[in-house]
């Protein structure tokens, strides 16, 4: 294999891939509620039209005509007699006709649910909102499937809906900014997945990214010139509703505010010279909740931005304030003695109380993290988690509507699989009826301090749909390897519309090999993965906004599908040994092995790469270890403890980190050492 | 070497790239007017730091902030010490000094010149103009250069300034239209090989791009939705002259007006319903220039439109006037011979001469096509031909300032070289000092009937980085062989900028390939390029505006390496056979000649393929044939006529388009076959 595939990383997928292909309505992603399969099949040919019957409803036109372009995109099939589809599309006889009810409203619990049959000559969508009927249009394109006569519907009857109604992605555009067309093309990813919240984290210490016209410091001293104009936020609301999707922005008070008080001082706690930190992590800096002239400001502030963002739920942030600004002025230590607060908590709780009115004079409902969440917050308030199981029932059985984000931290770079399972209602807890109602959903988070708008798509995708699934497909549908195998068919539909998880690597990786051969490098980053959770930016020193993110760590992704392949092959070899797998781990070995030669020819050219060399080095040691232990497996024969003590040396060295990243394979070359040693 | 390659057709281009990376200083693409080498170096280290002495220029901290962030992603050292570069960043001793004098005006003709010193512990930077320093900057990300102790910059003493003072680009964003984010990389790359002039083609019968808060119909009914904002168009010029580059907007009348008249039909020759056209082409629709209406709505919607473009020139089209709909009207016929009109040309010009102190009250100087220039147009008037030297040289010898863009249709498929040789200035043209002075340089046009936002990078770059050497280098640098070595250097340069002229391929052929093998469409592909001219899309019947533009036709790129160095090797080959070559040259036709086998896989899974499968079965065909050839070559034997004409019918089989492609190795292969039989 290693021999012959060019990106050695995707030649286990093809495998997988052409397994899958054998029937389409088993990769669907995410799985719908409900699933028949009939022998009916419609074809698609350039002769294919879209009718819509229902009332006049501009964005399932819209809906519809996009459909028709990624359909004629996808087949090559040129589908350009019907440009836009309007209400004159009523032909009852068309290919696909979709019966679609009143306007969805944009607002939590919306019906979304849709059927799809395929009848003898026709696919019906039926849906009593358009938002449904957008979701049934992922399902068809998820669908088409071909055979030596073209591209075909196959034979389904599919009755759908969520299981969660708040279906999110958090994408911060604070740490590092994210240009609009970065958004737009996430929310395409989203609407593929049928997610339908994008929480728009809009301002932190590194910047505060919303142009205000009341405010104008903010953008104009507060954000590097990075912020998105109101025309933008307006294009990107729209963009979503388009799709489906609601937008709820996050403006972070009163901790995490260094941009504001760069912009404001008069608001600040402690007086200091604000600048933007340039650095990640939790910051002193925080607005004096004692300063009667902060509720006007943020009145104003919040009613300009709130304004901005149609959706019923505001998010106000509240997170990790450290209290230190607070307990260090005499001031607000008095106020807080002269109204018997304890602690910085009690001062924020006062806080959030004086917000609320604010929020709900905006006509908004508020929502925060967990840190709101304090006796005498009103009910309505939703509670977005982060901090664990605890905390997220604890709100919930306190009565709060709560979205869980703790488990889906997708920049933290753990496994799809680990998101998967994270089930918002896990069987170890026991919630009454009326308790699970309060379980919303879900968001995936993607915190930006350790990506940019190059890597950010690698990040998101394709993991996240893993989580779109989660959130909404029967709880029951949790097997994690069929996850993965329609997560790789379901990777392909995502750069189909532009995403750039897959693309942007090779681009990256010429750069860091200054040139066009990359194959060495390949087979190294195949096998890597950055460090995860909060390694990599050590002590929240090493990294600063200006850092490159083009290195060794920002070309390696998450959930390594070679690594993982392999891995599970080692155990399968160990409890079953096989003439097959014996020679797929061999030649993995050997590849490995071999490769750390050709790696150091690219050293000569590049020394960007010198980080990587000990990792290569040590790859190859490690693969030359695993070779002999399979050889003695094959030999039945017991190796010598210095031999095994050696190469467990060798193991071990090759857990270290190189350019902030791990080699994924050395357990599983471990485990071939010790059983040789058995 | 294609059985180890992954990416078959970079490998040629490794080993000239190897080759390349001897001395960065003759890889500079433009070549600059004078570089002379010296023995300094200036190593680049964390503590590399930019300063810049001269009148305070937030142009050019911004520009050098830029290349900070660059310098710092392309070697992965964290210089994000220095994040944003000010007045304050005047430490003389930095390691890069620039000094730069007043700042550029961005109008026609200001200086660029700048020169580059490399002294024993400073690179420094002399310009007149920050448009100069800019240049310089671009240069310098050109030559940085590694050893084992990592980058530097090598010892130059560069003094550089451009031959011509307009060096443009035309993007066409009517046909299809670009989004935003692809004119800003358009932009980056244009900056890179130091271009000054973005002409944008903003409006033509398939819809008019900008928005109008006079006439808020042309984009209303106008444009399908597709089109820029006035603070969009005000960001896209804010982001060029960031980077010292014009933009001159072309609003084309009086003919490919069809999207203006299905806003405004009352400017209309002919009554008929007005919609936009789908189709590409030239069309009758044409304004009524004898409508004393028309003239106030031209004067409020380029009053309207001139102010959100700064620049001196506005260019209004007037291409490709069929003169029927005046012909077929009687109050027009009637008008023309009450003024003793003779044809249609006369009355446009008549229309010009009404057009010009519209422009002039805008305060713009006027530029158009070819067509416009007719007996009794100011000479200040600029002319731009795209009808051929005669055409050029004649309004050039009228007085006329003149911009070439015949022989730079980069939306033709044509090679780099072609273009690379078409200098505005030949040898064979005779013209006075003054004469020259009015060869203002010329501009790639990149019309976009046959691309999309996808698909453009690949049609622009890398060969306009040729046409831009052009335009910037002396005169005697015109030798084919090197442009090619450098262009592929510099593809990657335009690549790590953010530009998908290499990157587009793999999403779309994983697209195109239904899966994530494209080993064999790979092989395929590269020696393809896609119809030249005007062929592929015949009778312009074959493309609409919706079309689908995802397939071989729009993955297969003009210019193609693998042919082009096949067809090189081969000439070699015959005219002095050596083994090596015989080997080169038998691996790659044995790849091809195999490949149709790998190929067909891919078809059982991807109909869209169909299309290109005789092209891959005669590609395979051929590539026997050529073997067979060399074989008789190899052995000094005379093939058999029949054998010869059997061959021949081969070649000639193989020279038939597929997909809107064609073979690009029939003509070297057949050379092979006509050698066999000699």
């Amino acid at each position: 294999m290693a021999q012959k595939g060019g990106l050695v990383f995707l030649s286990i997928i093809l495998i997988l891939n052409c397994l899958a292909q054998v029937n389409n309505t088993s990769n669907l992603m995410p799985v719908p509620a409900d699933l028949n399969a009939n022998a009916n099949i419609v074809r698609i040919t350039n002769q294919f039209r879209v009718s819509i019957i229902g009332p006049a409803n501009s964005r399932i036109y819209a809906e519809g005509s996009r459909f028709v372009r990624r359909l004629s995109n996808k087949t090559g099939i040129f589908l350009d007699k019907q440009g836009y589809i309007t209400q004159k599309d009523s032909n009852i006889a068309a290919q696909l006709l979709l019966r679609v009810g009143r306007p969805g409203r944009l607002q939590l619990g919306e019906d979304e649910s849709y059927s799809i049959e395929t009848g003898k000559s026709q696919v019906t969508v039926s849906a009593n909102t358009d938002l449904g009927a957008i979701h049934a249009l992922e399902t068809l394109l998820q669908l088409v499937i071909t055979d030596a006569d073209g591209y075909y519907f196959p034979g389904v009857s599919i009755h759908d809906n969520p299981r969660f109604a708040w279906r999110g992605l958090l994408l911060d555009v604070a740490l590092h900014f994210m240009p609009v067309d970065v958004v737009k093309r996430t929310l395409d990813g989203m609407a593929a997945v049928k997610m339908n919240v994008l929480h728009l984290h809009l301002c932190n210490d590194q910047g505060f990214r919303v142009e205000s016209k009341i405010f104008p410091r903010l953008q104009q001293v507060a954000s590097d010139g990075l912020y998105y104009t109101q025309e933008e936020i307006r294009g990107i609301v729209k963009y979503a509703a388009q799709r489906g999707i609601r937008v709820v922005p996050e403006f972070v008070v009163p901790a995490h505010t260094t941009a504001i008080l760069t912009a404001y001082p008069e608001f600040e706690s402690v007086e200091r010279d604000y600048h933007l930190q340039r650095y990640f992590g939790v910051f002193d800096p925080v607005m004096d909740p004692t300063n009667e002239k902060l509720y006007p400001f943020l009145e104003k502030l919040f009613g300009e931005m709130s304004a901005l963002f149609p959706d019923q739920y505001f998010h106000i942030g509240g997170d990790e304030n450290t209290g230190k600004d607070w307990n260090n002025t005499p001031h607000i230590k008095a106020f807080m003695k002269a109204h018997g607060m304890k602690s910085a908590a009690d001062l924020q709780t006062y806080f959030n109380k004086r917000l609320l009115p604010i929020i709900t004079k905006c006509g908004k409902t508020m929502i925060g993290w967990d840190e709101i969440f304090q006796p005498g917050l009103p009910k309505e308030v939703v509670i977005e988690s982060w901090r664990g199981n605890e905390s997220f029932y604890g709100s919930v059985k306190k009565g709060h509507p709560s979205v869980l984000a703790y488990g889906y931290y997708i920049d933290l770079i753990q496994p799809a699989s680990y998101h998967y399972l994270n089930d918002p209602i896990p069987d170890s807890v026991i919630l009454t009826a009326d308790e699970k109602k309060l379980v919303l959903g879900g968001e995936a988070t993607m915190w930006s301090e350790m990506v940019t708008h190059v890597t950010v798509d690698s990040r998101i995708w394709p993991r996240t749909a893993a989580i779109a699934e989660r959130l909404w497909s029967p709880k029951t549908v949790n097997k994690v390897d069929d996850m993965y195998r329609r997560l790789d068919i379901m990777s392909l539909q995502l750069e189909s519309l532009g995403l750039r998880h897959n693309s942007y690597k090779l681009p990256l990786m010429r750069q860091l090999a200054n040139g066009w051969d990359t194959k060495a490098l390949e087979v190294l980053v195949s096998v890597l993965e950055p460090l995860k959770i909060y390694e990599r930016n050590e002590g929240d020193t090493m990294y600063t906004v200006f850092s490159p993110f083009t290195k060794l760590a920002d070309v390696a992704t998450p959930d390594q599908e070679v690594p993982r392949i392999f891995n599970k092959q080692v155990d399968e070899f160990l409890s079953k040994p096989s003439p097959g797998l014996e020679k797929e781990i061999s030649q993995k070995l050997i590849l490995w092995k071999e490769n750390d030669a050709q790696f150091k020819l690219l050293l000569n050219n590049s020394p960007v790469l010198l980080e990587a060399a000990s990792l290569s080095e040590n790859l190859s040691s490690l693969a030359e270890a695993g070779l002999e232990a399979i050889q003695y497996i094959h030999d039945h024969k017991k190796a010598g403890s210095e031999w095994l003590q050696e190469k467990l040396a060798v193991a071990n060295k090759a857990k270290q980190q190189g350019g902030r990243c791990e080699i994924q394979v050395v357990d599983a070359i471990q485990k071939l050492i010790q059983r040789a040693g058995d």
